[in-house]
């Protein structure tokens, strides 16, 4: 038995006539190792947990069963697969956490949709779980553990140098109040731009209501907005429809953008221009860095990417 | 060491005394069972094989990401997980089932997209591999294996009566020539109304360009379609599109209803109609199959459920 074993893990410990046999034997035998038997071993279990979020049906779909894609997609490459669980509240998600954990039914996690007083990064330091986060730590420090996001400004910042260069100079932009990352990008520009933001830093939940609710507002003021940076495709849908209700000609009249690249965005009619978040990219980082992590290289990393301007209908003058 | 695994699994087989003096030191120690260790023993990996699909970004998006949560979600309620991995073709999904199989590092497998010529079922079959598929096995013995599947017959036939009791005559069907099902249930409805079909039997590929162009066809026909049955909600959208391009309204006009109540069904004005799989419902069936047959009860069983209509503008008079 620990010929073979040694054949299969350690070949130079073995005479080459030997290993030869043995290599023979297993050919033969069309052997494979036994995950469990291999993990009892090696203290691997070959999967990365993750917490699946059910599909966004509110317009801005899709972005985080992209994510789930990619990241299934880049642990296969790896060798690895991806344990996905369901969880309600992110309670009951670190309760999950702690029996993948304690049955070592994972070697690592990756947690998504990070924002304030997130109380999972905690208890996976504390338990010294190998992870890393898609989505910075939103208030914390962000040098305690390993992150991967996409620089939200830099998005929200060419969106607004592209819709002046289109000849607007009312840019609003609509969005929750927190986090304030794509807000600001925009708000950079247009002092960057020496336009006024006065009147125009509205206020919008993630909905097409929302958004259309907004922009009504914005357009029925004394000076009103030309153009419309949004937090998300499901606010600037909400735009689009308040424009149609105007007789407003988005493109034509009035430049819209949104966020994240739905299924959506391309679904409407002129079509949506949106920043696209390199999610492929992200989640190649993401696994890279966590299989470091298992291989004992625990100093913290940290990875901002940049996001891309997909110009469509909506917010082109020609 | 036995009389604690006893404790655990086997606790019948105890003195209450000694039952209770291990499960007190048990609490104390808060021993949790090593996985790799349980497996090994009841050759369980707590764990079910499922290949996640890209996402659809065509229209008709959401289907498979909704199917994906939901056998997720029933997996955790049964105590199991979902192990995911991507495949770029049904033999690519074939070596991964080897793999997985081989280290059992699942305890069985669930097959979703079945079609015809499908290889992955005769695979499983012959490695005894439990598995449960989600769509029948076209053009093959329905009883060879368990699987769970939608009517779509029955879905397409009550879409096609709601658009003849708003008073539509001529009602198209658009969508591609395999699987018949979909359509089989529109040319019922018609049949049973005693209306014509002919000139009515479109084809169409899952695409918004496809619907489009199918759906002038029609419209410029000598005695045009003013109902269109569409086998998924990305044809439906690009009648839809068609529609507007004639100066004709949706719902008032012409009555389109799609299939799948995609993200795009709620996002386009006046709302799509179209029909619903019940897929928490599906997975549901799924995970207790695949259960019973890991306990051993290996008849095949066969779940066909039925969709549900959900009318919006699309295909309202009034």
């Amino acid at each position: 038995l620990q010929t073979v074993s040694n054949a299969i893990n350690a070949p130079h410990l073995l005479r080459p006539k030997t290993l030869a046999r043995v290599l023979a034997s297993i050919e033969e035998l069309q052997y494979v190792p036994n995950q469990a038997a291999r993990s009892l071993r090696t203290k691997f279990s070959g999967a990365i947990g993750y917490r699946v979020f059910p599909p966004d049906r509110r317009g801005s779909g899709g972005v985080m069963d992209r994510f789930l894609y990619a990241l299934s997609d880049t642990a296969r490459s790896a060798g690895d697969g991806l344990m996905c669980h369901t969880a309600s509240s992110d309670e009951d998600e670190i309760t999950i956490f702690d029996r993948l954990w304690q049955q070592r039914s994972v070697d690592g996690i990756v947690i998504a949709n990070t924002h304030y007083d997130d109380p999972r990064p905690d208890w996976l330091l504390q338990h010294r779980v190998p992870f890393v986060a898609f989505g910075r730590p939103w208030g914390r420090d962000l040098e305690r553990h390993s992150w991967v996001d996409v620089d939200g400004a830099a998005g929200t910042r060419d969106a607004t140098l592209h819709l002046i260069e289109q000849g607007h100079r009312r840019v609003a932009f609509l969005g929750p109040p927190k986090p304030e990352d794509r807000r600001s990008g925009w708000r950079r520009a247009m002092r960057a731009m020496r336009l006024p933001t006065r009147g125009l830093n509205a206020m919008a939940q993630d909905s097409i209501a929302s958004g259309a609710s907004a922009a009504h507002a914005l357009l029925d003021a004394g000076d009103p907005a030309t153009g419309f940076v949004c937090e998300t495709d499901a606010i600037a849908i909400g735009v689009l429809r308040t424009l149609d209700d105007h007789g407003l000609r988005a493109g034509a009249d009035v430049g819209v953008v949104g966020f994240d690249d739905s299924i959506g965005a391309q679904l409407v009619r002129p079509g949506l221009s949106s920043v696209n978040q390199p999610l492929d990219v992200a989640a190649a980082h993401i696994v890279r860095i966590l299989l470091s992590h298992l291989a004992d290289r625990s100093t913290p990393e940290h990875v901002v990417l940049r996001p891309e301007l997909i110009v469509r209908g909506s917010s082109q003058r020609d």
